[in-house]
């Protein structure tokens, strides 16, 4: 087992990362689980997981009570997070009830925005079973729902207590959401660690046959990256770069998902076609070569990711990124690559240029 | 015009209290409303005030747009708070727009609350403009909405930037609207500054006569109190004692609000008739005479606030306390007065004992 600390004063808290740790976790944690927690999970993973989880965390004394959501992005919504809160209220949970999400982003960010309001905030609990929200979504405290105008644009900053990756979850994995979050492995590399970008062209066929050793790694290294940035920049508040950053490709993903219907794109297949566009882009400013660009385009494909969005037209791609939450006093910033291994945030493109590198990038 | 600061560290904020303030406040402070603000304000207060507030932060530069909500505790619910969404989303507001609660409690634990997770976080400004909300529900950052089940149960915390009470507004405030803010404004004298309640007694006539000088005092003495408790336990973390005894009457009149839908008592005749509650059962404990619970009855029929609850009966009572936020790990923990000037959180009491307190004020 690996241990990662995300060190924000007060509020920091351990990431485990290794095979087992779903039952094993518990043992030395029964302060942090108290008499009851509820467990939030999905129709996918429950079945799969929920009842070894909650055995294990019978045997440290804690009863449970677990609701089991439908699955998938289309699912992010205020109708679903009043199910949970009904669900709370019914299961009279209080402000000592800690909530555990078991599953991907879209349970993280669920479960996680309900602790974060349920009683204006309780004690919550991270177990990604995802490739994705191993490396990305279960860290850092972003929560949050999706509203048909725009991704996430209603949610909260609520860090966990916990993060408990559980590698042998990814055995079940379908090869598309493994994929998926291999996008936001690539961009770890591709924003600010450049051997690490090298690391994971090498160990790819590796990362692709779910070598166990090569994928701990992968989260290990990917977690760590993350955790620098957040240490530095909670709450997404510094003016150039920090934790903006991390949303590489992310604004041109964001229309992608939004504009082909919450649940067509799978959230780490928009970012891999969304990092292609902010490539084009960051060539078109002369920051890459066309070479570098090719060398992102070869790695996603790769790894079975999509390099173009839909031809959803410019015009559309442009509404939708005006309602991502990097438009600060009316300017649309966007995260680009200076080279490969570091990102800026930029908001001097034009318009006609950012125009160009969409309509490259759509098949 | 008075000054009372808030220190909670990096959120530390202003609270003015004087009159005219609604349009003399923003001089000063440009930088904070930035280019654009949203006002939330709701179909009473809007046309009395909202106008000449629009006008005041255009002159300092500021664009403004405006939602006018149905007014009154029935609708802050989820439902309302998807229109501000909407309304958000839909005029592109972004991370760095203010939102300005123009109203009561409600509005301002609306808007609050839209702010605390509108893209997981933007400004919040707070114009409260009834009694109760000068005196304690725009101050402190507690925001939320009501659920079938329980009231203010789905919230965060989130600190305004600014609190502007303009104690103007409250020449147009109606009759019924002053009494509930009294209850509050009593309350700080009962749970913790007793020469504070002794002033109220004194001047109980010139404050119900809306003297604006004693109105003035009261306001500023109340918030005083609050930023001395919120300051001290921001979060409600507190074991013992700390924020929870801002909730005096609070458990009881959760109850009464919920049992008689939401909307029929105000918050601040719920809180009367919920003190009374607390009275008579901290008399029960031997911590109050019965002169002492004759005083704080008399005190409240002065202000015209009803000094009994709706006869809901104590087993209704009893299962709607159980959804109260004040529940902690299953046991029921009341704020009750050791004396007068001085209240404690207690989970000690009986059921027996509670249920008698109940009856013994129902109507």
């Amino acid at each position: 087992m690996q241990t990662l600390t995300i060190d924000l004063g007060a509020r920091s808290y351990p990431i485990l990362i290794g095979p087992g740790l779903s039952e094993t976790a518990w043992a030395e944690r029964a302060p942090l689980l108290g008499r009851r927690v509820c467990i939030v999970s999905n129709e996918v993973v429950a079945p799969l997981y929920l009842e070894r989880v909650c055995a294990a965390i019978a045997k440290v004394g804690a009863d449970t009570t677990a609701l089991v959501l439908p699955d998938g992005e289309s699912f992010k919504n205020g109708a679903t997070l009043d199910r949970i809160y009904d669900h709370l209220l019914a299961q009279r949970c209080d402000r000592s009830t800690p909530i555990v999400a078991l599953g991907g982003g879209v349970i993280g960010d669920l479960a996680g925005f309900a602790a974060a309001t349920y009683q204006r905030g309780v004690p919550f609990i991270q177990m990604p079973t995802t490739l994705l929200a191993q490396v990305d979504s279960s860290v850092g405290g972003k929560t949050g729902i999706n509203h048909p105008l725009g991704k996430n644009m209603i949610g909260a900053f609520w860090q966990p207590r916990l993060v408990v990756a559980d590698t042998d979850t990814l055995k079940t994995l379908p090869d598309r959401e493994l994929s998926a979050g291999l996008a936001e492995v690539i961009k770890y590399g591709l924003i600010r660690d450049l051997p690490f970008l090298a690391w994971i062209e090498a160990h790819l066929d590796r990362l692709m046959a779910r070598d166990p050793e090569a994928l701990t790694v992968a989260i290990e290294r990917s977690c760590a990256n993350k955790a620098e940035v957040v240490a530095a920049d909670e709450l997404e508040t510094a003016q150039e770069g920090g934790r903006a950053l991390l949303n590489l490709g992310h604004t041109f993903g964001h229309a992608i998902e939004t504009g082909a219907g919450y649940g067509n794109w799978l959230h780490g297949e928009a970012v891999a076609a969304g990092t292609m566009m902010a490539c084009e882009l960051s060539r078109r400013l002369g920051w890459l070569s066309d070479k570098e660009v090719e060398r992102v385009r070869a790695l996603l494909l790769r790894a079975r990711l999509p390099v173009t969005g839909p031809a959803l037209g410019a015009d559309r791609y442009i509404d939708l990124m005006g309602h991502d939450k990097k438009v600060i006093a009316g300017r649309l910033r966007l995260v680009l690559l200076k080279r490969l291994g570091e990102a800026v945030t930029w908001a001097g493109a034009a318009e006609t240029e950012i125009r160009a590198a969409i309509e490259t990038c759509c098949a």
